[in-house]
């Protein structure tokens, strides 16, 4: 099968059981795991200081894996963006390793589409997704599998009812040749007006967050209008934005559909809810920086981007 | 003595005991006190919907007051920048009203000083400076006074003992009309890359923030480091960042200070702490967008702007 080379760029591992987990299940879907001599290090939140994740991102790049895959996000990657091996990276993923993670992963993914227009993967982290209790959710596992072995070719999924309505007007909509780019909301906005941020024109921009109240999702989507990324996209995807705690009784009805609503009042570009990526069992994987199309048509929104070249 | 105009530009007034107490002690001070007619309107978490509180900024330009005083931050100032009445608040000014407020505030103190120059004030609001169920700081009141009387030249505060250390080569620091511009972190860093941005140069930067995380306060400075604009500055301010929770056996050493001294590592530019200023009791008043002078020798620092005119 696949060598998958597991590192940790950002946070420290902290819960062990679940990396373990995360191998053994790599491992029992039948691919060779190397573990990165530092994925467990812990340096303050860091897994590591700056020098010591630079590095198991460079041993990363010249491992020759499948797929670099890393352990969990957190925190760590915007603070080490001027020092990344960025043309070790891009010659490994010209060799054919593909570098999947989310979060603060979103950070390096960015960085890289802006720094050399290579592609890399949204999509799942040993520890979270790989390594849970319950068994790993069925489509984030076809969705990897699909990735290993060449066949991922786009990823469908069905638009919440409230999305559909709000597109009534437009029985079907045909986006051509995107760009498709983004992630995490947060780490994305923390790039704004650094070089860090790629500048994509008729993208394709996908979001989601976790722990971020609306009101904080509100302001970071403010700043992408305001800065007038929005407007330059085709289409917004929205994934999944959880966990985080409304205020009963301060709230008063402002919610993420409030937030949906009000975007939609400010951008002519459509934006599309129900992604299903995120923090979130079920996530497709998203390749950041390949040319897609996009077909929305009813109910149903597919992403295509054909065969792996 | 003065007149001063309170209005709600940002999130809805919960704690109306506090508003009311406010009021109360800006009349005990002698002051004709006139409230905005929506000053306690509520919207979701909005003082009334976006049209209602443009309304009563436009009321607070015209009020002819000597302060335009918020009654509180919270969030709202955002979304409704391309909307601000930009013209008329800065009559207002050139007329004699200081528009006086923080947090939140700062979206519009910023947006003004990038659409036309105009000098606000960084300083208390109504409910949380003014309302506090013990007798408001000394400090802030005796600033206030002196901006009221005309009397307001500069504001000195003493350097934390580790801040006069990492300074200790340089016995003697003067920085020569500067623009002393900032205000809220996130705030600030929800407008890089946007016209609501002043561009300043050789400027003297103040910042802070509450309820934020030392590793989001790390994010977000590294936006600022990453965009240029630390670097660009002659001086960076740290004030008060605080009412966040550490997170025991996760942050292992990871905070404000290893922050400070991050960032210390990163740039040229001379970061100060200790500025009093923030979600604190004890507070300055800073003109944001005046030229000043500023002198740190040993641990005395003091921000200089003369007098009014």
């Amino acid at each position: 099968m696949s060598n998958i080379y597991i590192y940790s760029p950002a946070s420290a591992v902290r819960d062990k059981a679940a990396f373990r987990r995360g191998v053994k299940r790599l491992k029992a879907l039948g691919h060779e795991v190397e573990i990165d001599a530092d994925a467990l290090r812990a340096h303050m939140r860091f897994a590591g200081d700056d020098a010591t994740r630079l590095a198991a991102i460079g041993r990363a790049a010249a491992s020759g894996a499948d797929v670099a895959l890393i352990s969990r996000g957190g925190y760590g990657l915007t603070r080490i963006l001027p020092e990344l091996p960025y043309k070790a990276i891009t010659k490994a993923i010209e060799k054919g390793t593909r570098f999947v993670g989310l979060s603060d992963f979103t950070a390096l993914q960015l960085a890289l589409l802006a720094k050399t227009g290579a592609t890399t993967w949204a999509g799942p982290a040993l520890g979270e997704d790989f390594g849970t209790e319950a068994e790993p959710d069925e489509i984030m596992l076809a969705c990897f599998g699909d990735l290993l072995d060449g066949s991922a070719e786009g990823s469908g999924w069905t638009l919440p009812l409230a999305d559909a309505k709000a597109h009534a007007t437009k029985p079907k909509r045909h986006v051509h040749e995107a760009t498709l780019w983004g992630g995490n909301l947060s780490v994305l906005c923390s790039l704004v007006g650094t070089p860090y941020l790629p500048a994509v024109k008729g993208g394709v921009l996908f979001l989601e967050d976790v722990g971020e109240h609306p009101y904080r999702l509100e302001r970071q989507l403010t700043q992408l209008l305001l800065a007038g990324v929005l407007d330059a996209q085709k289409a917004v995807l929205l994934g999944a934005f959880n966990r985080f705690k409304p205020v009963p009784g301060y709230d008063r009805g402002f919610s993420l559909k409030s937030v949906t609503d009000w975007l939609r009042s400010k951008t002519k570009t459509p934006i599309y809810t129900g992604l299903p990526f995120g923090h979130v069992p079920t996530k497709v994987l998203l390749p950041v920086g390949r040319t897609v199309d996009m077909v929305v048509e009813g109910r149903d929104a597919l992403i295509f981007w054909g065969h792996e070249h």
